[in-house]
């Protein structure tokens, strides 16, 4: 018996979300279906993170047991064949029976990325979430400094859910902006179902003078997610990393602090 | 009789080029099956600029002729109905009968994109040209230098193509980095055919430490497509910008200089 992981980028849009269901392409369900079919044997897979319907990943990590015999550098390249092209094997390796990926994650990044033009654009209707009247960036930042930090964030999660821990770690977000894409960088210990795609739609309405930066600490005391807009869509948001170790995500966060821009 | 501007913007992943063709969906088949609808009569379109199978577009400028009386500033939204979503109307307008598109060009800005990193990301297949060695982009801003100026264009023209005049002047190229992007921006007075795929190629290979940019003059003056590597893939190149009067040319000349990282 060996356990391998596997980090795998894919681009979400036609995508109904990571986890398994009974209808749609779901990630789990083309890599257990194509895992399957080159071990020659019914393959269930670990995922670290759920990623919603329509939203991307460029760093997912998943773990899976087999008793095939196949070369851990091989199943890339047998996987292509079964899993269409918008879903990529980045890496394969071996690891310790024991690692789980959820078990060891210290931290998590994602992106959420709006472009801010009046006119829409064909280039940008993928990845992007397109905002036509001018964002205030300055304003973003600011109201991005009190997300920073501890908070119960009850008040930024998704609508119907009911979070087992509200409190989670903001380590940093760092907004940076060319050629009118404004990317929107989130660096935390764990993320509620809904909150990075709250969090976006939050500094958007900032930076459209609709709400302020320093309302955002009544908005969190509240704990109540009807004192916020609308939550982004899905398609700007990419889960672009997950940290395994503490130096890893150090080294991400001061690289992150060279690209800031407020 | 009226003649009418359209700007146009398309993703062009799945467009057979802009010219209409028995077979295949092109930029210029679906509008004027759209448009023929919409007026209610058969309309031909001209346009500015032929862009390749899988070259995108931001700004290609379409016009025709009509008799139909639907006010301009409706057009966009009746057409959006009859064209497909990766094709998008950003502006229409009523301009001079006599006003033809290719007449009135004073240059034209076309942005070649690379995605330089190791391994593979579905993110950046769809307009990015993913180069996995990781790019000199000093030595390529120096082999752009070469490039810029009036020159016989014969050795980056497409292989199988006979151009009516060799001679163009590219007045600037800019090279911009972020995020492991490189963007090219290459404006000139205009192109021959696979031209700005010839110089991405270039400028790669450059790059790469394949081509040395101090070669370049040779290279242009054997007027020999044969001493050039790869033709650039197509997914790479949008048609940014269309200029049809000097001061928009010098005024996003300008801006591209702000820009320039060397």
């Amino acid at each position: 018996m060996r356990n391998i992981r596997l980090i795998v980028a894919y681009d979400g849009t036609t995508i109904s979300g990571y986890q398994r269901q009974p209808k749609g392409i779901t990630v789990q369900g083309e890599l257990e279906r194509a895992l399957s079919r080159v071990c020659n044997e019914p393959i269930s897979i670990y995922g670290a993170s759920r990623t919603d319907a329509g939203v991307h990943a460029r760093f997912q990590v998943i773990t899976f047991k087999t008793e095939s015999t196949i070369p851990t550098e091989n199943l890339t390249k047998a996987l292509i064949a079964h899993i269409p092209s918008y879903i990529v094997i980045t890496r394969a390796e071996e690891i310790p029976l024991d690692w789980k990926p959820r078990w060891n994650i210290v931290g998590k990044e994602y992106v959420y990325t709006i472009y801010n033009r009046p006119i829409e654009d064909p280039l940008h209707m993928r990845f992007h979430w397109h905002v036509k009247k001018p964002l205030n960036i300055a304003a973003m930042c600011m109201a991005a400094k009190y997300l920073e930090g501890q908070h119960d964030f009850t008040t930024l999660k998704g609508t119907n859910s009911t979070p087992a821990d509200p409190l989670k770690t903001i380590y940093k977000i760092v907004i940076q902006e060319q050629n009118q894409c404004i990317r929107i960088q989130v660096f935390g210990d764990g993320f509620l179902y809904h909150m990075v795609r709250n969090i976006a739609g939050l500094l958007v309405d900032v930076g459209l003078g609709r709400k302020r930066a320093e309302q955002i600490p009544t908005f969190l005391a509240a704990k109540d997610r009807r004192v916020i807009g609308k939550t982004a869509p899905a398609q700007g948001l990419c889960l672009e990393e997950i940290f395994f170790n503490e130096a890893d995500l150090q080294t991400a966060l001061q690289l992150a602090e060279q690209d800031k821009i407020c």
